[in-house]
């Protein structure tokens, strides 16, 4: 049974390897590339995508009452796809009915799987790729990699921080007590893993993978059975990814009912009443605040992982690059139209300007340096789309048109194409910093504010509180004086937010490297867990142990 | 600032290689020695207890608005102690101004003061048994054990789970992403180590200093500031306790507020308000399933781990040393009169009785066995005493009282020397399995059933049953049968509870050892967590970073 860990196990010995180190690692190639994924794989992976669309999605052995389906591309067409459907308390019992067997799987078996999985997930990264542009908005290349290797990685390292944590602990050893001059007292003692039942993961709409293989597989990987309940706007990535995985289990002779998928439509999503099944003792949700607020008050006794949302900030204070710092920020704002929990929403920038590399720039020639920035970044409309994406969500649309009226436009947003209803560039708005209900709060898609702050100082203690007050999962910060940026780091670090200090090349706040950057802090508002540390898998399972007086041939060490 | 970490650096390399190890290892003698604790060191502890009676407890410093305490020895004599208290708001604001330069020290330096603080709580561990034997009602010995060393290496256990974590990620990396045939990509990153915030430590009566090091020193060395809570009867140990911390860091120039008493008054706690102030983001707790289950759901967004209650059992299906079994479970039922959250309740056998060494035993010759053990145990009255100790609340004695007429009196509860009022026996009664209201529910205290089943394997399946839903610290099991003897292990392994088998010498199910015992699984209802693992002590802390373009000289790896 071990022979899928084994093949597997180097990958795995690198990735615990990469935790520890930090450095750069990856374990699936990010390029699109038919010299590595095969040069048919491309072509390959849109005719399955598109062999799915317009029939219902075979799930075989699923529980199934209803067939669901209602995902629309945000680049215009209906998916046409239905999935199995059926109600919480069936979904339950088919998850406890799979249970058992899992639970008393050995680690390296578990284990074993959820590798095997991801090295086929990734083999159909082309799939998923479309899969993924075709429910977020995404733009092909980014639907790939972030949907694709890189949430493969994250997946890779919740197995991995897994696996380190079920064999922390020996499963056997003697305890041997002194009795002074008498025989000393001689136990044997024996530790097993027990996994703490099932497992729910709520995916999200803009990552339907990404946002949801850690918990997946790490609620997988330490025994756990998963229901994976999928945004209803974002299934067709989460449905292939369970049939991946109950297929391996199938074929490994385990009820493929460990991986369970929730589908529900818009308006009648069953989130809520799977968040308060007593059963469901683990909870992993991607969300806004307020259903995040919800889900941790309802959970019971449920242990909750979350990623919740924050007010993301750069400050603006001196640099050495006005060009770089520019076009680092443009493409910051634009990517994936400010769709992302990375994303940054508030510019502080001192009112009376900044000192550059160009000499000095007034508040005013910042802003027209990052807006001409943008402009030049999205004025070939083939390169702004495959930058930009679509919009996912209506809703976001509607808050673009809403934000006009909060300050003074410098930038407005606009479809990428002349009439095209689903994509929308940055809108870019100037505000002064007392402007508090504007800017402080979360305005989630292509909506950014540069706010006037006294100075640099002012702005960093702004952002700080902000992210400690509202939560963030981002921070820039673009200066030239080691003092203050020494205080920043201090002032963000206490406010439990990841910040990038002078990024002006290929490498962007919004990215987040599995093996090196713990996605979300755990420390502020935006999410209460970290993408992937030791607390985001050590309380998923428990040690139980046994002992007694050692018989002689009874155990060896 | 690191001397105190370098003086104990051997005894935490010693912990930490016995945590994975977990075989026997102590770092605190738990002999109560002169050869080892000095020659005067019971009668220098002895005095200091004794000074400590009738008058206010000195703690320089430290917040008060009023001096509070009515402890009473569940030997006889009011403690006449009054200790500094004051209300929640104060004690939250003192703690919260003492945090940030905790917050901010290395990992090092607090670990380094913890260390301290253990070693020289060790070197008073007899004042600490007088004070535990006066506020518990356990007998000196006991006392000295639990209260002192047993307590002690708990705490460094939990020490060193807390330093293995705080180290795990690196400070600092330097993040190389090739790029193709331009340049790398190279970052440096930094992280540190950020705590949740101000920590609350709410202590049980029983056991004063064992349950709530773990949390404290797990707390404290983390980096967050700790409010210790103890209960109203048993103050006195943790008073001591916090003493000595606030010494320790005063002398290393740290704001002794960094750890604080919150006394209150019988009928007068101020729990609850700690335990709802949004400020407070850790709880550590221990005490009935009735207020843990309060707690929890009360704490709202704090870290809550707590250590309740549930009802243990022994299985007893067959033996090859019926006397030696006898005894073991007599002293198990006998030690500090039951008063322990490890001691068994249930004790299922058989009705048509088991095979043993000495031929078929009935039902009530097992009973008789057993009831001859412990009054054998107990037959000599300074003996007696000596395990016994005396009954720390009333309300146990009122439950004895209402036991009596659960059952079929099998051997009476009495006092140790007649027409005292503080001692208790144990009373044993017998009840067939069909009264689940009798011996389903928690007595605790002195209080056993003899529960007839129709055979092992139905008081198997009983008892892992009531461990799965009522909850259960120990459970054990005596049997000859090697095939029933594995699925017992399984049956309670489902039930999270860790399991003894055929204890008969001088090892019993009532005792936990740090470093090789995990105490409490976390998966059931008698508690969500575990003393201690690496889920006790990762959320303690999260882990912050920074990230800029490497420049050349600013890092070296």
């Amino acid at each position: 049974m071990d022979a899928l860990f084994d093949r597997h196990q180097p990958t795995l010995a690198a990735a615990l390897q990469a935790t520890q180190d930090r450095g750069y690692w990856s374990a699936y190639p990010e390029t699109p590339s038919g010299k590595i994924y095969g040069e048919a794989a491309k072509d390959d992976g849109l005719a399955s995508y598109n062999a799915r669309l317009g029939k219902p999605f075979a799930l075989s052995g699923h529980p199934e009452t209803a067939q669901i389906g209602a995902e629309v591309s945000p680049f215009g067409p209906p998916l046409c796809i239905t999935y199995p459907a059926t109600d919480v308390e069936t979904l339950i019992a088919a998850s406890q009915a799979a249970a058992p067997a899992w639970a008393d799987t050995s680690v390296k078996t578990r284990v074993g799987i959820c590798l095997e999985v991801l090295a086929r997930l990734n083999r159909i990264s082309f799939e998923i790729a479309n899969a993924v542009m075709h429910t977020t908005g995404q733009a092909f290349a980014m639907a790939f990699q972030a949907g694709g290797p890189h949430a493969q990685d994250r997946g890779l390292e919740a197995v991995a921080y897994a696996f380190s944590e079920m064999t922390r602990t020996p499963t056997q050893a003697i305890w041997t007590k002194p009795q002074g001059k008498a025989e000393p007292i001689v136990l044997e003692k024996h530790w097993r893993i027990v996994p703490r039942g099932v497992s729910l993961v709520i995916g999200c709409q803009t990552f339907p993978t990404w946002n949801s293989y850690p918990g997946l597989f790490a609620s997988l990987a330490t025994g756990n059975t998963v229901i994976v309940k999928p945004h209803p706007g974002a299934i067709l990535p989460l449905a292939i990814t369970v049939s991946v995985i109950r297929q391996v289990l199938a074929e490994e002779r385990f009820d493929a009912n460990i991986a369970l998928l929730a589908a529900d439509a818009p308006g009648a999503e069953i989130t809520r009443d799977l968040v308060e099944n007593d059963a469901v003792s683990i909870i992993d949700y991607t969300g806004s605040n307020s259903f995040g607020d919800w889900v941790r008050r309802h959970a019971g006794k449920a242990q909750v992982y979350t990623e919740e949302a924050g007010v993301n900030s750069i400050v603006v204070a001196a640099t050495d690059d006005f060009t770089g710092m520019c076009a680092n920020i443009a493409f910051s704002l634009s990517l994936y139209s400010g769709q992302m929990c990375t994303a940054p929403q508030n510019i502080y920038v001192p009112r009376n300007g900044i000192e550059t590399n160009d000499g000095h720039k007034s508040f005013d020639e910042v802003l027209v340096g990052m807006v001409a920035a943008i402009d030049k970044l999205l004025v070939d409309t083939a390169r702004a789309a495959g930058i930009c994406g679509a919009i996912a969500n209506p809703a976001t649309m509607a808050r673009i048109e809403a934000a006009r009226g909060l300050g003074r436009i410098v930038r407005d947003s606009a479809s990428i194409n002349a009439g095209d209803q689903h994509t929308a560039t940055p809108l870019i708005l100037a505000v002064d910093a007392d402007r508090t209900d504007v800017h402080e709060e979360e305005r989630f898609g292509p909506i950014a504010f540069i706010v006037g702050v006294a100075d640099a100082t002012d702005g960093i203690e702004k952002a700080a509180s902000l992210a400690r007050r509202k939560g963030a999962i981002t921070a820039a910060l673009y200066d030239t004086d080691e003092g203050r940026i020494d205080t920043a780091v201090d002032a963000f670090a206490k406010a439990g937010v990841n910040l990038s200090i002078n990024l002006t090349g290929g490498i962007f706040v919004n990215q987040s490297a599995a093996f090196s950057d713990f996605h979300v802090t755990g420390a502020n508002p935006a999410g209460n867990a970290s993408l992937t540390d030791t607390a985001f898998v050590a309380n998923r399972f428990r040690t139980v142990m046994w002992r007694r007086p050692k018989a002689a041939g009874r155990i060896t060490m």
